[in-house]
């Protein structure tokens, strides 16, 4: 345990575990959004926001949010945000680690009896994580202006529409203007880094200067289907050998274009599945999910462009050929703001602690902040980059450490901030 | 169509696409073994065996036998031998064009009031297909001797066992015994290809000179599940990419094999399946079914031999290994007899038909005869190759040029077998 570290570690600890315990008994550690166990960390979080000295509220989109007033009432606000939904059988860290860190930072505010000019303010953003009707970062969105009348009317399983279960958490979707924010000088956040990256190169902070860009791509690979006994190899068509050369070329050129230093930059085939998948029959036809995540934009177009002659020329020979390359989805990177990101590695330094800049292959709340507002993050670090899974860990003092990280930039950018 | 050949082409036809006409009418074209359907079949079957001179028996297995006694009590049977059941949603050719060649001979054995000195047979093996009990080749295994007590007591998904079904197809199997033989001096059998080699090649007929022995083996490769977002190129263990590169170097080295000239080799993973199968998740597990198949048996087994290290040395730098390289079943060739080959080689010449010698890599019931008795086969071509699909073609005039082939064998075989 660090003693010198502005926050209290041993309290952080103990709300996150507390936290983590309100979780679906049978799948530890479960809290989706919108079911009664959300209800009951929200509940769990609202009080340690009303101790930490936040006055506390909901918005229309049903972010939880803690406040504190500034001495200067036409100041905007300094806002530390997370999420405290998790996904099925997630981790005990994920989101929460940044909601009770920001509580964290109210407590040594409260403690040292800090007055701030601007407001400060800690929002719990509502269902960060793929929800039960398909869509993330929900709260976040609607703060941005950006939750649309088509994802509010998108129903559940059981038939609930977003909007009902939005205000069923506590929000007022006939008023969901009224969760629109202008007046946030800038928005920090804290995650875990749910990558290998910080404990690989021993480093306590990650400096996140941007989020990817993700873009998927669906691939087909079609071939025939023969008889696997009676068919001579040279007569063949063989869509897995087809589409083992498209794996083969994709992870080959992804970990060259990684290396070439404009980035973080990843590609992944995730999904991949053959037809009819019988023993004794050739693959007629291959269906892959290509994942490619990039910081720069420029980059992550290039990769694509260049992707098919490199993929057609790999298959030349087997017989067999693409026939759907078509992009599913494509989310622009967000970029942190550059001055947040000095004061946060100078706040780094000033602790003692080692920091590094790095990018974000994951989503988060702040990319739809940044939208409306400076907005930059931290990472601690993830053992062994697990996330999503109850193997999910930090150390006491590394959440700790990024809490420190935030509470010190708070304070600077009291100052410098107008 | 040819006038010129030995058996009756139009009749040919028309028994067979009668007999097609026994199926399921949702899924044409289905008759499957055990089936009410079936049944059908084997009744309109039985009729054409008596239309042609034979005395109709079940053996205690469950074949059906049409027998023509020959002149000599002592001389053993010369049998044509196959299969009137079919796969689900399968074609009008596999297995029941050879059952028809073999009654088509019959009938020009009457029409030209011809007296064998041997007793002629046909046989419709129950079951040649992988039934609902998931067997194949139930009646020939039978023949053999090599039907088990394990396997007779297996049951289908509605509870009744394989003796039971046997019975019920008219079959004894308190006396299974009996249907084992000792007295089949010649075993022939007449089967669509399958595959595209004679189509390919422009040949009328293929000289089986070898049933494939199969040998199917599991590989499974893993490597490490990790987020696709936030895991950085260098540091990750894909199972995909190690398997892509399993799948090149086995198409790759059964390529070269298959045409170094040691017969019939080929080498299929028809079976694939990747875990967690995510879109955002890095592959932590591949699991695939490598079936290979080849006419000499040394030459399989060498290619099982080489594989392991060839696939290590592939997946070097992957990060991903092997886990399980597991022989799942191994079936060895069946070959044909040397002087049925000559037999029915020379009965294509004589009849103005061009062949070919080629081994089979699919199953049929002549494996198993095989075991008691001098066997051979011969292939007609399929459109494209195709078969186990409503697409099976064979040309009227194609079955008909394979019947005059096992028509004029007969005739031969009678007069040089002793």
């Amino acid at each position: 345990m660090r003693t010198n570290l502005p926050v209290d570690e041993t309290r952080l600890w103990d709300d996150l575990m507390a936290l983590a315990a309100l979780t679906d008994p049978d799948h530890p550690w479960t809290r989706r959004a919108f079911s009664p166990m959300f209800l009951e960390g929200r509940a769990y979080v609202a009080d340690r926001m009303r101790e930490a000295g936040l006055a506390v509220r909901l918005d229309a989109a049903g972010n939880l949010i803690g406040r504190r007033e500034g001495r200067n009432e036409d100041a905007r606000a300094i806002v530390i945000g997370s999420h405290s939904d998790t996904v099925p059988d997630g981790g005990r860290f994920d989101g929460t680690a940044g909601v009770m860190a920001g509580i964290a930072v109210a407590r040594s505010l409260q403690r040292d009896g800090t007055k701030l000019d601007h407001a400060f303010e800690v929002i719990d953003c509502l269902a960060e994580e793929v929800s039960i009707f398909g869509l993330s970062c929900i709260g976040s969105r609607a703060v941005a202006g950006q939750l649309s009348e088509e994802q509010l009317n998108r129903s559940e399983p059981t038939g609930e529409i977003l909007a009902a279960a939005i205000d069923r958490m506590g929000g007022d979707v006939d008023n969901l203007d009224d969760a629109r924010r202008d007046d946030i000088a800038a928005y920090l956040e804290l995650h875990i880094e749910q990558g290998p990256v910080l404990a690989d190169q021993r480093r306590d902070i990650g400096i996140v200067t941007a989020i990817a860009g993700i873009t998927r791509i669906e691939i087909v690979v079609e071939g025939r289907a023969d008889h696997a006994g009676t068919t001579p190899m040279t007569l063949r068509q063989d869509a897995l050998a087809g589409a083992a050369a498209v794996v083969s070329v994709i992870a080959k050129d992804a970990r060259r274009r990684a290396a070439a230093g404009h980035g973080h930059f990843v590609a992944t085939i995730g999904e991949f599945r053959i037809e009819p998948n019988a023993a004794n029959v050739v693959p007629s036809r291959v269906t892959m999910l290509l994942d490619a995540r990039a910081e720069e934009r420029s980059f992550l177009e290039g990769f694509v462009a260049e992707l098919q002659p490199l993929l057609q020329r790999a298959m030349s020979g087997t017989g067999t050929r693409i026939t759907t390359f078509r992009v599913l989805s494509d989310a622009m990177p967000a970029l942190s703001d550059p001055g947040l990101l000095d004061v946060l590695e100078e706040a780094s330094a000033t602790l003692g602690l080692s920091s590094l800049r790095m990018a974000s292959g994951a989503g988060h709340d702040m990319a739809w902040f940044s939208r409306i507002a400076p907005a930059a993050m931290i990472f601690i670090p993830s053992k062994d980059g697990r996330s999503h899974t109850p193997d999910e860990w930090s150390e006491p003092g590394e959440i700790a450490a990024g809490a420190a990280v935030l509470y010190e930039a708070v304070l600077r950018l009291d100052k410098t901030l107008r």
